[in-house]
């Protein structure tokens, strides 16, 4: 393990911001490809291929994928991403990678000779901290976020995705459903701290997916008049900023009564001046819960609010509930001593994968805590370790000699 | 009339952004430069002499500033500003610099030889758009803003004030209040386009200010955690966000009950990711009204309220009422056919000046919507004449031969 402890350590500085102690991998940034190139160099070593794909997935394997795929059984990858939202943790992705590598070498240690080719995969761009698409990565290589959207997405600065990943070395133009790359995963399984307290309350260091809440993100636009702060009267003003006010409050109470998480995280003011009225107030809402009526009931409640600020309310996106391979999940979950099942209101790019057809299973590592997207995000180092050992079990499993 | 025009539209291009419509002439930038240089173009034509004081506010004389000390009867300054907030109107400030100049024209097409220097100052940074504090450029000559307060201000960048008027060529540590500036000044008016609709209801061109009612800004940090927005249960959140709407929403309700003005104009929300619950949010808080005690008040309301979020209020500063000069005041209101008395909301470098003991006094001209720090901002070409013909019978009263 103490290739694990190396790498960890390797990572430790990348893309840290010193004025928050959180981590700033953003896809496509100098930072991303600091990422990479370690990426690329922890695969080298163990002589694995790698390639990226048209959008920029980075994919290792042990083994040749395409033989397997000609010969009808295709590989298991596990992996996960290694962006950051703003001011994230350091375990949000990068934990899913670095057991991946981890456990190719417990693997090799243990002289398993692979029946079918292990890859590896790190998803680019999978929490959207950047252009607001989460799972950018696995949604353009699935096609659920088509070419076009994808080039046209903007980041703070006005930036294109086709801008970035052309100044990247890449080529937008080539972006699209990639059925090559998608046909080489037999099964994808993704390894991730929890992002919740289920472990800890169990008392579990390890458990297994069930499902994906439903959930989707909505822009509330709302509509002001630009006027002096110090001499407009309050009944002539039509202030964005209330808009906002009623939408958060809005939100939350609706979340609450229907058993749903909601949340404002993200909020643009313009002219943003102190002694100006807002003339616009921009807001997304992140909505979140078991079922996917009472997320839409949500929206509809806050809907209802704003308009009376004749606010506009567009989805963004929405993702109905993802539920993983069932029997590739109750397999997991029996090989790891009859591991606790865990739904997420968290998106992922197992998720993206599982709704494109691939067979898919999440592990969840403890989160003692339950504190994700943050500099406190945690969880301990025999944890990790269990999360490893844990994968390297799974592909075993799938992969090794003992494979069913 | 035609200098009028023709000045009018040499300035309609500079900062103009084209997407709003709105001007960005902030202080310190490129387009402040060719604000400036313009302002010395077209004094040099006129043969007025251009000093630019410590802090960077432009001073052109027709006479001599220092002989009229000297002789114990300093000049009658007239000016305004040429920046603007984000996304501002073309009238807030230009129009006092513009009729300023026309003003001296039309005195010298009358043939008037002034008893006591005339002046016309163009003030630096007045909107505070970029460094967040108003009036700087008369604040730091009045010595109500201290240099080591104003050198350290940063704006959006993280520049600091020091940083971007060393970057101009000034030199910040020269900062300070300016006694030499000040003592040539033996009276200040500054015209103004007006903010609100009062000479509209009066169906009155121009108008004559009475005081400026007493203002403050108020930071209000409201502190949270991060946390993941799909899988934190809403109980365990500490939601900054929920803050924030309190906070808008007290501080209307207060405004209202109150009968002053209170407006949240800006906000910054970290770490703004749409599904990040927010770590922090600040907001500022414009809060003005006509008796000082009940701006207090409507202050102490959304503290009480944002209280129960921990959330800290901060007075980042707070003007008393500024009652300009009675003397002056009356006799320009007499001079200008019984120009009706406003009361206005908006601080202005008059204010400042007024502060400091320089005889002051204001003239308002009609602005039909009230609309201002907005692209709508407007008044007519008659109103913009009327006023410039006021601003001529005011100067040549206080200057000419006919000076009392």
């Amino acid at each position: 393990m103490r290739a694990f402890h190396r790498m960890w350590a390797d990572l430790e500085e990348v893309g840290l911001d010193g004025s928050t102690g959180g981590y700033r991998r953003f896809a496509w940034t100098r930072t991303d490809h600091d990422l990479r190139e370690w990426f690329a160099g922890e695969c080298a070593a163990r002589g694995l291929d790698v390639t990226t794909d048209r959008v920029g997935n980075q994919w290792a394997w042990w083994g040749d994928p395409d033989a397997a795929v000609a010969a009808g059984e295709p590989g298991v990858v596990v992996g996960s991403h290694l962006d950051s939202v703003v001011d994230g943790g350091a375990f949000d992705g990068p934990l899913g990678v670095v057991s991946g590598l981890a456990a190719i070498d417990a693997l090799r240690e243990r002289g398993v000779v692979p029946r079918r080719p292990v890859g590896l995969v790190s998803f680019v761009d999978e929490e959207g901290a950047r252009f607001g698409t989460t799972c950018a990565g696995s949604r353009v290589v699935t096609g659920s976020l088509s070419a076009d959207r994808a080039r046209a997405l903007r980041d703070a600065t006005g930036t294109t995705m086709a801008e970035a990943i052309s100044r990247f070395g890449g080529r937008p133009d080539d972006l699209g459903r990639d059925d090559e790359a998608l046909a080489r995963v037999g099964a994808f399984v993704e390894l991730h701290v929890e992002q919740g307290r289920v472990l800890d309350v169990l008392g579990r260091p390890v458990g297994v997916g069930s499902d994906i809440w439903p959930h989707g993100r909505w822009r509330i636009d709302v509509p002001g008049m630009a006027n002096h702060a110090g001499t407009t009267a309050l009944d002539e003003r039509e202030d964005a900023m209330l808009g906002l006010a009623a939408a958060v409050i809005a939100a939350r109470q609706a979340a609450q009564e229907r058993g749903c998480l909601a949340t404002v995280g993200k909020v643009d003011v313009a002219p943003g001046g102190v002694n100006a009225i807002p003339s616009s107030v921009t807001c997304w809402l992140d909505a979140r819960g078991p079922e996917a009526s009472s997320v839409r009931d949500v929206v509809d409640d806050v809907r209802d609010v704003v308009a009376e600020f004749d606010a506009l309310v567009t989805e963004e996106w929405w993702d109905a509930a993802t539920s993983f391979d069932d029997g590739l999940t109750r397999r997991i979950a029996d090989l790891l001593d009859d591991a606790p099942l865990i739904a997420t209101g968290a998106g992922h790019d197992a998720g993206v994968m599982a709704g494109a057809g691939v067979p898919t299973a999440m592990v969840f590592v403890r989160n003692p805590t339950g504190v994700s997207h943050s500099p406190d995000e945690w969880a301990t180092t025999d944890d990790c370790l269990a999360g490893v050992a844990a994968l390297t079990a799974v592909v075993d499993d799938l992969v090794g000699d003992c494979a069913a």
